[in-house]
């Protein structure tokens, strides 16, 4: 079955004339009766949610969606949109900031959270045990506080909604108690932010901690895309920040000494 | 209210300390009760759905998600990914991929329904007047025919939602009204494919023929974010096609002449 | 010799084991005793310069090495880099907005230049049909005026250099026709600025005007490069615009309706 | 002078209404009398060369420039171009690729190559101490063997020119030092690659190793230009790599369980 020789292989969907199955199932029977949540859900996983994991994912995507202007990427998109390019161009460009500062904790906090479920049975302990760790390697630990909210409430709605449709379980448990080891450790009331919230449910949903970053990536598209559009209709082309708005620090002016190349 | 001054200004969302809002609506309350169709609708049209309008963006998004490697976007996505780069980087490389000839049927294609639904009451002397227009300019009508299905599915699959969610209107008629104006002018029987429903829907949806490219941007996200991953744990690193699989026709080998300029 | 077959097929170049030939040069030939402009334009015509083309277009790309922040690549490009994302990611969004408002003009003035090139013999006589004909599409004329300078002093400067060079010919005299064209259409004193000289020059070197952007493309990488790196060694991660700066004028505060979807 | 509350700062370059100056030099200056070699010295470097540094860069370019489809940067442009996107978007692909196992070789060669220094004084020492250290640490040793060359010509060229410009200095040596280190250590003949020979030659210059991936995404930018510009011109739109081609090895056929979400 497993072809190492094919330059092309894959194991999510099959292609051929008038057919298309994702993962087996025919992706016109999932057309108008699976969520996109469902079909996200069951691309990610390999099958199909038994539960509520499509509705939890929409939910996770929903948080994700917009953030105004507050994100690199909107911003670089919006440059990128100015500049006379195709609407995907700009995306492309705001997806590229989606990097290990900006929802990239998911990712570390989802790797975070699996060591410490690894250290002890007791939450407690795995979360101070973790936070003593971080703070001896002087790292940050990923998924709490936020550069303008205090608390970031999608944190907190998010497992709220979790609780509702049955995925609050060891993972949220163990992602709340960091709360508290912080708090002691660095004296400062660092709350669960929206990505140490994904990072949590990313794994109740069972889904592999290298997807973190997906949950932006797919759920961040509509915003970038709104974004971009907005910048290529509302606003004038080319966004000039102004050259008296750059502080020059460099070198003084200085003559081009004697030694020409060309 | 309006402020041209403002070097950064939306109608998008309000971030402020512990609150975002998307199009005035609290982001809080529309985690977990709204679906990802919904909020993308909100996005894209400024307003959440007053009907259906959320049901059928999904079952588009889903129709957009996945197509193996059939698509010039995965395959770069796929070497992009394999070159050691993060997640998103590969993804971007697709998305940038989704161009006029890939997924770009779809706002050429709304664009040409708008234009016919100007020329004529009748969907079927529309359609015969704007595929001679376009057969005089000797240009391709966008979103018929397909290079794997014959039909394509999705398409039908498509409109067969719609009809359900009571979308099967204007744009939908005159949309299969071009399927017998191709026959008659090409002499071939061109069937309507996902492109061309995804033109007629996004207009039925009231939405901007420029957000044509929007639907495969958000719907391939996954797909995308799949294959990425799939790539990134399941193949070798560096994609190679291998030197004898390049056939070179330029310049056979010659001596450098002597000019040397360094 | 030509294989239409072939997946993949070139007339660039020709890599064997131990072996590689640039247009039929050996590339080891190459370096070191051939300029980075001499090769850059085997690669873009197909052939080693005869004259001075090499240093024409190495004087044509360090006009296009560096422009501060004022440009939205720029500006981009650093918003990425800030994110905690590979060097080439910040780059690859720079490049994505050398779009056809910020760059763009060469490729448009390459082809506006040809277009009056056959109108009239004449240079002015040629000029003054094409702006009136730009006039009455109500058309921006591609190359003259500039956001910050007035005139753009490396449009003149790339005009000595061509002339040293023996590069100062046709399409050099039918730029500069342009700015008296545009003086008595407009009453404005819009002067040739960089694009308009690349445009000009580029012909000059007998170049498809569809090769424009490669010019930015090329040229701006260097500069791109370093703002990326001095983002990512002298900055903070994560550029932050702060929420108080973006100005928000969409709905104000509204409740959700009624209609739960999820 | 720094000011660390400029939301744009910048040591690289300082625009003016007619006048840019890049670290401290009239643009207009270097224009036609510095070869781009220098002034990419001039950037990545803060100072103009005092030596030769500005041609050994410029054949660093050159050897950087093309290496046809051998490598899934060009393969992603490729793909990229053929989907009807603007130039610009086909060579930002490509530049993505440009990552940790494609090019990234020169950045980890050349901490590799400090850290040995560190080591020991005697290269030979040095190198063996390395390559140990790799072995233990079941890492791939950076800048050595090669996917189609043995040995890759470009990396003995490169040490050549530098030779003749007076670069072959003390990181030559290391670099050298590493081969008979690897024969002894794994018993395989492998030959430092045109990334081992940047490596060195980086350090050399004494430019920071964090700019190891820029000589590839500069040095690459004309070659991709290229091949973007042949796939636009020469190839049908939309490679197609044929559904015939590709293995599925996922899950069979198998029918949607009944459990609508939508």
């Amino acid at each position: 079955m497993a072809n190492r020789d094919a330059f092309w292989r894959t194991r999510i969907s099959d292609v051929k004339p008038n057919e298309v199955r994702v993962r087996g199932y025919d992706l016109m029977e999932l057309i108008g009766t699976r969520s996109f949540g469902d079909v996200t859900f069951l691309l990610l996983s390999g099958d199909l949610p038994t539960g509520n994991e499509g509705r939890l994912l929409e939910a996770m995507l929903v948080a994700c969606t917009e953030h105004s202007l507050i994100a690199p990427s909107v911003d670089a998109a919006r440059f990128v949109a100015s500049s006379g390019v195709p609407l995907q161009a700009g995306v492309a460009a705001g997806m590229l900031a989606l990097g290990d500062v900006h929802g990239g904790a998911v990712e570390e906090g989802a790797d975070m959270l699996l060591e410490a479920d690894d250290l002890h049975r007791d939450p407690a302990d795995a979360a101070a045990l973790m936070v003593a760790r971080y703070a001896e390697e002087r790292r940050r630990v990923p998924g709490y506080g936020h550069v303008v909210h205090d608390p970031d409430p999608r944190g907190r709605r998010l497992f709220e909604v979790a609780g509702q449709l049955g995925f609050r379980r060891r993972f949220c448990e163990l992602a709340l108690a960091f709360e508290p080891a912080l708090q002691r450790s660095t004296g400062r009331d660092l709350k669960m932010n929206i990505d140490g919230s994904l990072a949590a449910l990313l794994l109740e949903l069972g889904l592999d901690p290298a997807l973190g970053k997906a949950l932006y990536v797919i759920g961040r598209a509509p915003g970038l895309v709104t974004h971009v559009h907005e910048e290529q209709t509302r606003e004038r082309p080319y966004r000039d920040i102004g050259w008296k708005n750059v502080h020059y620090e460099g070198p003084d002016p200085r003559p081009l000494p004697d030694h020409p190349t060309t």
